[in-house]
């Protein structure tokens, strides 16, 4: 019996079973062929999504608006969702699940708060995709991460990946670490001790006989693995900034440490970067962060020709 | 000869006619079976919608716009228009009127103050909706609650609705009462005193013959109702707090207070609410909030296509 | 051999030669005849324009939107990208312009920073136009400036042009004077002595033997001139407010000057205007201040369409 996602909430990456994910992988490469060969496409048309983003981020708003016009659909948009009129009298997001649902085939929410992308879908009849909800999950990140990969090495198989910078409040890297364990992925966690993996997300992985390195040392961890994801070091998240300073610099990317790493090494990151990665890496040849966020537009085409039954 | 109302600017309910009402009526019915139908419309290929917002309002904002692109249509937004740069700049509706013609078929404009929707139709040679000037009015608000009565009940005639709440600054019950009138409705104005219906409403709608009941009392209104019209007290409008958390309660419509209703009551509310409908009515077969917001779009899409002369 | 503006980014108006600026006329005046004729367009069928506004400017974002739309593209927008989090999180315009790259076919930026348009360039192998980079260029308002003056007066040769009001700040006439001297206009530059175009500019134009009269006398500049193109006089400009008081009233143009001034004047101004032309001066026969901003439009799509190779 086919799978089918269609009317399927994507609140969290766990709720995806392997087959699943496949299917997301398989349509994510036919639109990317598609996108390439310039064909326009009309799976979407007449059909609206509404993107209702309660703090900015204008890569993922965009990717999926994007996403949905290539489709051929269209696009009701929320940018400051916070300052809504309804959010600001105290609706409650079932509520706005219920406008939702009248309003759009779809919706796309970015939230603070955890939990919110499904108080959303508990109201809406209409699929929900969480495009982020606070210190909870961003699982469309964790698809496209994975897609990238795929892409890259041309296998998901057999691979090791650092996850590097700071991992205890990346949510990006909880959905990723995810995921990646349930296709066979070693893992280097690459951390100063004051923003290690969560215990709990660790222990979990080990339980499930995911082989797991902790380290603090990046140039180490480069040495013996397939990809590196890097993420960004917030000065604000230190206690002490005498911390910051003395730390930051062992996860800024440069070069010279791509050099000394293991040959054919794929460098990625959620982006927008600061100065977790120099500019002198962009002309690296396994630099994969612009080819990355360039994926977000077919795997999030994917996933909304999926749930809302229109592949 | 055919009514039309190509070109017409909807800015007050008065200015429709009843033939014009029901002409509305008609359109909003139809496109709902196409909706239903999922027919692809193309009534409005190559045109553009304008929706300029100088105060947030997702919920109006989000229905006109999926309503003209359900009709096949574009949309160009200024979701926050007040700190655009030609109002920080000090440019005048009329000149803004005059862009909007250039630049759109048809524009909706919501703004604080009372007159600006006549302010900027009087520089646009496009036709231009009303989506709420202040204190003033909201006539397609009154459209598609008239709409909603109609699809709920059957029919406009023989009916006694009761508004409820805050009467003396809605702007919804306002239009909602001078359109009800001219279809025969009977009315209870359910408030208490400090947010009594103003008197020259109540005045005028006597001398026109229309049955009125006022009164504090919503129970006792609710025993006597088809259909009742929440809304919500808003605690600033209070002088004395304290009065407010002595009355709130009595305008909190719960389904203990909905058992003692008359049978077959319909529960209407502009949304989003806050405390003034308990969830427990959600549940409730007369509950049509969520239907009414749902009416918004096919109501608009009639507004749209008839002052477009597209229909 | 053909010219080609596919691929080209539109920075500053002298990265534009006579043939490329005329081949931008052509296509517009023939957009300008389909719009009239209501044809409708396609060209863009299936392309993305990505808006990015860093400062508020409707006017500009609007048409650019609706230029896309017109041509039956797709538009995703971004109005307030000061407060995106990319932005906001530091990441640099290159980076943003490897987004946009991923995620449309073409860009608008506008940015309160001389410069950003070129860096976003830089990152994106779209085509970039700039939008209005602070105090540097806005070559799409002066094309559409040029254009407007060829259908006002039917050519664009032998004509002397008036620029009024604050020419040392405005970027608008810097680039509009830069770009009609090569067409051989004759200019007058009106300005109090505190807001005089900037010398460099003034010399620079005389080298290259373009007739130049600078006077702070607007009837005397107008009596001589065939178009005169207003600006805005802003108060805060003035380090005394009292000098500001007694120069005002001399840059606003009413219908009491424009009769004493050469017959057959064409009044242009970018719009918004506050006080610098009264409202009795939107009746004469010459004021061509709406067609202007309506030109926008066609102009635009000529752009859009020829930077994307689609014209």
């Amino acid at each position: 019996m086919a799978t089918s996602l269609k009317g399927k909430d994507v609140i969290r990456i766990q709720d995806f079973s392997v087959e699943e994910v496949n299917m997301v992988m398989e349509n994510a490469a036919r639109f990317a062929t598609m996108l390439e060969k310039n064909d326009r496409l009309t799976n979407m048309a007449g059909k609206v999504l509404a993107t209702l983003f309660y703090e900015p981020s204008t890569r993922t708003r965009l990717s999926f608006e994007t996403a949905m016009l290539r489709l051929g659909g269209q696009v009701v948009s929320v940018a400051e969702a916070k300052t809504s009129s309804s959010a600001a009298k105290g609706e409650t997001l079932f509520d706005t699940g219920k406008m939702i649902e009248s309003y759009s085939d779809v919706a796309v929410i970015r939230h603070p708060i955890v939990g919110s992308a499904a108080e959303l879908a508990s109201g809406s009849g209409a699929p929900v995709i969480n495009g982020g909800d606070g210190a909870g999950q961003h699982p469309t990140q964790a698809l496209l991460d994975l897609y990238t990969i795929l892409i890259e090495k041309g296998k998901v198989k057999d691979l090791t990946v650092a996850l590097a910078g700071d991992l205890k409040n990346g949510r990006t890297v909880h959905s990723l670490s995810a995921l990646l364990s349930r296709f066979g992925f070693r893992f280097y966690f690459v951390a100063p001790d004051a923003l290690k993996m969560p215990a709990e997300i660790t222990e979990n992985l080990k339980k499930q006989k995911v082989e797991i390195v902790e380290t603090p040392d990046c140039a180490k961890a480069l040495a013996d693995s397939d990809v590196v994801y890097m993420t960004r070091i917030q000065k604000e998240r230190f206690e002490d900034p005498a911390d910051y300073e003395r730390l930051k610099g062992s996860y800024e990317l440069d070069l010279k440490l791509v050099k000394k790493a293991k040959k054919g090494l794929t460098i990625m990151h959620p982006l927008p970067r600061v100065t977790e990665i120099a500019k002198d890496v962009d002309s690296y040849e396994g630099t994969a962060y612009f080819r990355q966020a360039a994926n977000g537009v077919p795997v999030r085409m994917a996933l909304l020709a999926l749930v809302t039954g229109l592949e």
